[in-house]
């Protein structure tokens, strides 16, 4: 395929851009830094958006939505916030042929509109917790874009809750990061390292922001969710008050987290080799694909119509579907659905169908080795069961590659070589300005301070102070 | 209840706007003409998307996602489209703190950017059918706003497909006509007349527009689903060309169709009645609560843990809700959930308990003749039952009010009459300048020519001109 795809080693970057439009994911639009997700693509996303949303849902969270719109008034009400997203804005000036009063911001992120529809709707301890969730477009005007991992516009969820403590919301910011990372490790297939944010990365407005960064295949960090704790900084700009239990006014604590399409990419980039996309089972739009093969013509009708029962029998179960274009032949339709990353390739002949069996072709293994025959009784069951140790052998494969692509480093030249190939972990004790200077230096910030830490403490590697804690370094997207 | 809900009768519009606000389907936002949906009128719109999703899915569509900006540019390629979309636009001229180069339009629906991009997509006769659907929010400044009726940003879902024929085209929009109108009809409850629009009410750049129309409790006529053929209009306009299997360069033929939030407000005034919503057990948010009742302290735990059992038992085969609330009376919650709309309510005390029995109140009956005991044996069946009951009562009652509240008419004074209090049906031969005259002097426009026709010809009430088409009037949303 090499004719056809960029390699990976040769130039990760144009591989993922060719990948990403051959495989018919997203396309270019017409308008500056906004792309077309397409249908393959998008039934990606849905599958994406069902996984989280019923995990929210399972952790008491509703869905609603809030205007595209928002005041500019609104953004200047929390310092830090407005700072953070001012130089991203889009600004709608004028509306039914009239210049506004008011210059309207697309949203970039909604804490301010969602803040001041809570502070009418919060009046008392009993309203609280309010744990609200919304599917929405977003619109942040960048500079680079890169489909999927950069846009101007794209998709998301932004869930925004409001709490009567802080410890509740603080349980609550971590509850999310904790779905975030269950939803990456079993649906995406992605294995992430949760943690916290250092300040010079946080959200613009956030007390503490968390993450999930994974690791791409070319050794990049890929930030792929993150929760943020508010505090009382959007309660007090907005005015989310609330009488507890004593009849004192309290402010309320807020928190917000968002998984974006920006996941699309992290699947493509986590998980792709140089033949094209290989995709999550679960994640899949097509789980396994049948491609009828005959060499006569006379064979063409029996062949496939114990192709399209073999479909029957697997739908429901599974997401199958049967390649029985015309004027391809089975070689050009492997080649196709290989490049398109389905788990499953079903090769079915005038042999196999005489002989009560089907061969079947693992995505993620090439060549023979990932060939295996399987008899057509019983694959109502076999077939799910293979798909479930694909799951599993590419999670697996994942994590091996970010292993060993991380490296326990204790100087300035141990870390320049991993930063180069990987990540980085080490004892850190540095400030955002020795962040910064690291980053001018290396290119490679804090990912994030992990959840899980080997406790005691050790020497800063940069800085030489006694740290208390290991930090994730990598260069990122 | 008259203290707490303005009465239909007293005031439709008032009565709608406050049953919107109490029952928290929508609120008002901070920005001119933006409403906030909340979690409750969400959901309902979750359970009308994923209806109307699936019915796509299953004539052979897929969803993918349009950029939210286009080009001013790419509007005023279609000479009508832009004539009728103008006065309603939202221009973003900012972005990234500079003056863009070139405006962009939120969009108002996609046509435009969706052509351009099948214009690069399809070359070939092979690549037709184009069958896509976007879910969608989109913006149209409107000066008079009404919460889900008619407000400047709305959720929707737009079909945009392209065909090889004229008659291909054809077909599927009146194929998408007739799945509006089952959805409508199956899962709404909502009696609906498909028929063509006029040419003074089609959309702006079509050739024909087809719509399903409702009758709300008013009287009123409500527009809640169209589907437009669009012949070669914006193929020209955006070059959308292929070579046919003689192999000679076409162009393709459009469609385009869609249902918006306003389908949350039809749901609304065509059930609800004095003591607040009526909704349809298909789409409720929830179909039946259990208010367990207790008069002694000690009776409570008793109750509260049979009414769990209870829930437990009906959930996965009913969307049921508990309500064990503190510090309310069961006549309070009766109010409430009655108020909510939720088609049944289980009363349930210690005499239920004993008898093994439970007390189901319809909500579409009110009073004792709405109540019936049901034995707790058998619950799983008898209440989904009774729901599919209470599906086809309420349908039932609103085409009966429809078919008493719509009058054949012959001459101008029985046309002014019929429209004061519902639909007239009448012959109509005249042209866009008699419908403008009639409006104006009526307020009533033509709602649409059904698809179903009596055959045959006769006078034209207005212009006494032999028509051979019978037209639906009415005043409209």
């Amino acid at each position: 395929m090499s004719d056809f795809l960029t390699s990976q080693n040769e130039d990760f970057s144009k591989w993922y851009n060719e990948i990403v439009q051959k495989a018919e994911l997203a396309d270019y639009s017409p308008v500056r830094g906004c792309m077309v997700i397409r249908p393959y693509g998008y039934t990606l996303w849905e599958r994406i958006r069902d996984e989280l949303d019923r995990r929210f849902k399972e952790t008491g969270h509703v869905n609603a939505y809030f205007p595209l719109f928002i005041p500019m008034s609104f953004l200047q009400k929390e310092a830090e916030h407005v700072e953070g997203f001012a130089p991203e804005l889009a600004v709608v000036t004028h509306g039914g042929g009239k210049e506004l009063e008011e210059p309207l911001v697309v949203r970039p992120t909604s804490e301010t509109i969602i803040g001041h529809m809570y502070a009418k709707w919060i009046q008392s301890y009993r309203d609280l917790p309010l744990l609200i969730n919304q599917w929405a477009n977003v619109v942040r005007w960048e500079m680079r874009t890169r489909l999927f991992l950069r846009t101007t516009e794209f998709l998301w969820q932004e869930g925004h809750t409001a709490h009567a403590t802080h410890d509740e919301a603080r349980e609550e910011t971590l509850r999310m990061l904790d779905v975030y990372t269950d939803f990456a490790v079993n649906e995406a297939a992605i294995p992430v390292i949760p943690g916290r944010k250092s300040d010079a990365e946080k959200f613009a407005g956030a007390v503490t922001s968390y993450t999930i960064e994974a690791m791409m295949r070319d050794g990049k960090a890929l930030q792929s969710g993150t929760s943020h704790f508010l505090g009382q900084n959007f309660a007090k700009a907005f005015d989310i008050q609330f009488l507890d239990e004593n009849n004192t006014l309290q402010h309320a604590w807020t928190t917000s987290w968002g998984v974006s399409t920006r996941m699309v990419g992290a699947v493509v980039m986590t998980h792709g080799d140089d033949q094209g996309l290989v995709l999550p089972p679960r994640l899949a739009p097509i789980q396994a694909v049948i491609v009828p093969i005959w060499r006569k013509n006379r064979q063409r009708a029996e062949v496939l119509e114990a192709a399209e029962k073999l479909s029957r029998r697997l739908q429901g179960r599974v997401r199958i579907k049967l390649d029985d274009r015309e004027g391809f032949s089975p070689g050009w339709k492997y080649n196709d659905w290989e490049m398109r990353g389905v788990p499953l390739r079903l090769e079915f002949g005038p042999r196999d169908i005489a002989n009560e069996q089907v061969m079947v072709a693992r995505r993620d293994v090439p060549g023979r080795e990932g060939k295996t025959i399987l008899p057509l009784a019983g694959l109502e069951e076999t077939i799910p069961a293979l798909l479930a140790e694909v799951q599993a052998a590419i999670y697996q494969k994942a994590l091996d590659f970010r292993e060993s692509h991380t490296w326990d480093v204790k100087t300035a030249g141990e870390f320049q070589e991993a930063v180069q190939h990987g990540f980085a972990r080490a004892w850190w004790a540095g400030d955002s300005e020795d962040e910064a200077r690291l980053k001018d230096e290396t290119k490679a910030t804090i990912r994030c301070i992990p959840l899980e830490q080997p406790g005691g403490s050790g020497d800063c590697f940069y800085t030489g102070r006694e740290a208390t804690e290991v930090a994730i370094f990598g260069r990122a997207y």
